[in-house]
């Protein structure tokens, strides 16, 4: 048919895709630059949106049996082969979230071949971070956090790594490294960071950045997908309840940083990250300890992730995760 | 209302806008990628597509009174200020096709701030490619042709000039900039290139591309907009009926071009060249010589354009660039 | 000569040269890198260098009748045509330092042809980052400053004005574009920034790059060549004083912003930036109102620069500058 | 002293180094912007220079006893720690050349985490390519040859193979990946080519070029570390004994491919790829079987690696290698 074109079908009933957290309209100008963490039309008060998030445009799910997918034609990511898919489906569901976030924070640090790499948290994203700059060819990965139980899990896969309650991670990183910085460093953790030593029950929203700025070589670049919010109510000072942190950008300045911030834009990575997955270069599920659970446990899994476990919680309405594995 | 999402709406009736030459989807690989000249959806024999060309997807227009465009939210440029574009309309009208195809030869070769430039053609995407690599910040631009109207009309706008039927390129380069090499060099003419000198009737394919890895300096790039086809059933040699040129890969390589070819992905680059036109920075109907005739005068148009004719001829089928203008 | 190849003089006496700002020795990790600003072989200290700062290293001149300039052969930049030269030797001057810093800070905040872009400060670097950002094609470039005289002159060659003492810069944009927001923003200022408005003799030094975070568009980026210090004694607030400041980092995180630091490394843009000039296509010495005057006038120049002069002095110890204009 | 800045020492006696293969000045524009594989310094008949080839600029060496390095400072990579070296010294020599050299040509075509790859040809360079697509995160990589015992190497570390004397590469790579072509190609053959099938014994200089452009996705880059000559005088073709070769240029360019072609620049990778040798991330001496020779049966080794064998020879003239291991 001249006229009309190729009759094409992009998504169809059926299908098992993945889908991002961040919502695009797959229209405007960023998401025709590939910034579809701040598409312009999804959100009536900011760019960027998300599922199930407070201020993020109103979209309902992301935790729940069904979800609506707008732009679906755009946002979905297909799987090829469903069997296979199949397979490997504990995985898979990481593409639609914290995989491409930490990926895409060892992307923005720089990390390539032969790198030296910090990763400050060892929660899900800060491990799957570990996992991407594995993946990317790091030479070395340090993954830096308080809990020990999490630290063990990074330790499983192959990271060096250090706890920041007993010592200054720039002596720890001379120890590992034979010299006190490192090339690439990504923020895993974002504002909610707590203090090291005695006083780590309090938050001290700007630990970690500065702590970044301290061991990265000049020159190095910082990805921070580790969320910092506009606003926070129940922040201690006045000025980070307005989102103002105390940051040393003279000690990044000196030292010629880059720093690029923001929610990932799941769609440039995920095609890829999905390549790895299925020919089976990275374990990605195993790396962040994926645990899934019933939609009706959620609750449970909050409590005992807020507690510190080392797992990466996944919730699976239909049990369709659990018949996999 | 939350579960659906902001009420956007992308084009609507009496908008003004722009059409891509390249068709594309909007939802395929290649185009999430950036890479609309090469959709995978819009045409069943091979990615990329256009308005009534031959074996580009059977998709009828371009030179018509109505279009029918698919997949139009993705596809369209909207001009943000229809009174202003108005104004600047008969520049717009060049942001189809050729503004961004000179556009992209000039970025694929690195033109930068400083560059000396050698464009291979002075037809209408040589003439907007040496526009663009003003607009660009190039130090020098030196346009090749055999055609003194057209490099006449180069100078208008401060190019140098090259007419290859009087010597070596190389030759008059060094007698232009005291050295005989260039930068960065765009191949503005394609697999139609007719030789140097007294045999020049006959068409010598793989001219340009020889002349300009000998123009190049090593370390260089080259873009090559101009069009190399895969077959070619009036050619004169065997090889080249299907698409197979002699070409000097070895100079290239001794050199380590790069060589980037292809159709413009016009939708790169044709809100920031909006941009550039709308405020002024850039003269680009004035430049390639934009001429609006009435639809009907075609034929006069091709025919004139054949004979060598320094114009770029714009089909106005309802009169709005004669307006206008 | 077989054995020690061929008989290449790199510098000889007599040779017309640019030196740059920063010292750096062409051997290290960073300087094959590119990133000659935080060389790491000629501070003890700390990476980088450059003449007669404090704590760069203790290198002394760059104000001297005579510099001594270490790994010569590395740093300088040859200019090819004495004769040509010496008629543009005033632009040229400019390439030592605020030429290639206020390009640098484009260049990171991603200005490219159509961009709109927004500069802090109208001092040399501020009004050279201007002049950077057409070369570099950009629609519109508007700067911001508290100072009239500055403003009036870079209203001289195209930019745009914003007086920061009259009103926020988001809605005095958005009275010239249309829109609050601009694609790329330019730090020319640093942490000496002065408040807007009645309060504005003291210093809030993270005030340009708040405002920048306000006025960017979410997905753009900024360029930091304005100097922040690792510590300023005489700051007034503890916390600045060992260099930290109170930033918005969560609304820039919210954007998806890119901070792009430090000092220009000059010898990644002087070649360039040499053919610009030498072949007419930037006036940067006019633009930034390049006075030469003797070495013995300096302290004039300083007092009357600290007064808010729209000039840049240039000391001229030989009579150089001033006998060849 | 602060005249002259720190003291410091770059290469000193006892270092143990790697010398790149291609010789490079350091002070050139071309080594200035990474290129040292085209210095302008080196050689005197034309941009780029090596150890002991022809028409290269006559430098001595490669394949002795000792060899002079110019501008040493600037060449050599110091390795940090010689005991640790001396573990991994036969993975390490392969930084000189080879190493580099497959990677360059990944890196040109695009390979990255999730890429599906062809590399033709599975001698040293080939099997060093693929080494470095998995290094570089690649999903999968099939190597194509026509020598199994070269193949069954490739397959010893994970590749697919392909045997070209066995069908078209295009089925063959549908096979292996369920659609007929790749992300990113990597010509690791060059002008030495042989067709595919009973005519195999011939040279046919464009096959491998014209297969890479059949086999790569519309939107993909091509790597071409193989060399191509200016000039083949024993070449069969008139046209070959002057360096053109006959290519489908108008397949490539319908497909919009870019093309990468020369000298690796191996200062631009030797320090990261040594970083993953020293941290067993990568086993370049095993997937290549490098083979340490004494120097004086080096005309055994080349004997037997024209004969097919699937080794790297390496001359180990003062027998470092073979104590080593």
């Amino acid at each position: 048919m001249v006229d009309t074109g190729p009759d094409v079908e992009f998504i169809k009933i059926g299908d098992l895709v993945s889908v991002p957290f961040n919502i695009a309209c797959g229209r405007c100008r960023n998401c025709k630059e590939g910034k579809t963490g701040v598409c312009e039309n999804v959100n009536p008060d900011r760019p960027g949106s998300a599922y199930g998030y407070v201020d993020m445009g109103g979209w309902v799910g992301g935790q729940a049996d069904y979800v609506l997918v707008p732009y679906a034609d755009w946002n979905l990511l297909k799987f090829p082969d469903k069997d296979r898919a199949m397979e490997k489906i504990l995985d898979l569901a990481m593409l639609a979230d914290i995989f491409p976030t930490g990926f895409h924070g060892c992307v923005s640090a720089g990390v390539k071949p032969g790198s030296t790499v910090y990763i400050a948290g060892a929660g899900p994203v800060g491990l799957a971070a570990a996992t991407s700059a594995f993946l990317l060819g790091a030479a070395v990965v340090i993954v830096a956090d308080l809990n020990k139980e999490r630290l063990d899990q990074a330790h499983t896969f192959g990271c060096e790594t250090i706890n920041v309650a007993l010592g200054e991670p720039k002596d720890q990183i001379e120890h590992i490294l034979g010299e006190p910085v490192v090339d690439c460093a990504v923020d895993a953790v974002g504002f909610e960071a707590r203090g090291h030593g005695h006083e780590s029950e309090e938050e001290h929203p700007a630990t970690v950045l500065n702590t970044l700025m301290d061991v990265t070589r000049a020159g190095g670049a910082l990805g921070i997908p580790g969320l910092y919010v506009t606003g926070d109510p129940g922040a201690r000072e006045e000025s980070a309840k307005h989102g103002s942190l105390s940051i040393r950008i003279g000690l990044g300045w000196a030292k010629s940083h880059s720093f690029v911030t923001g929610q990932c834009p799941v769609m440039k990575y995920n095609r890829q990250l999905m390549m790895a997955i299925l020919n089976d270069r990275v374990q990605i599920a195993k790396n962040v300890n994926a645990t899934a659970i019933p939609l009706d446990e959620a609750p449970r899994g909050y409590h005992e992730f807020d507690e510190g476990a080392a797992r990466k919680y996944v919730l699976d309405p239909h049990g369709m995760l659990a018949r996999a594995s």
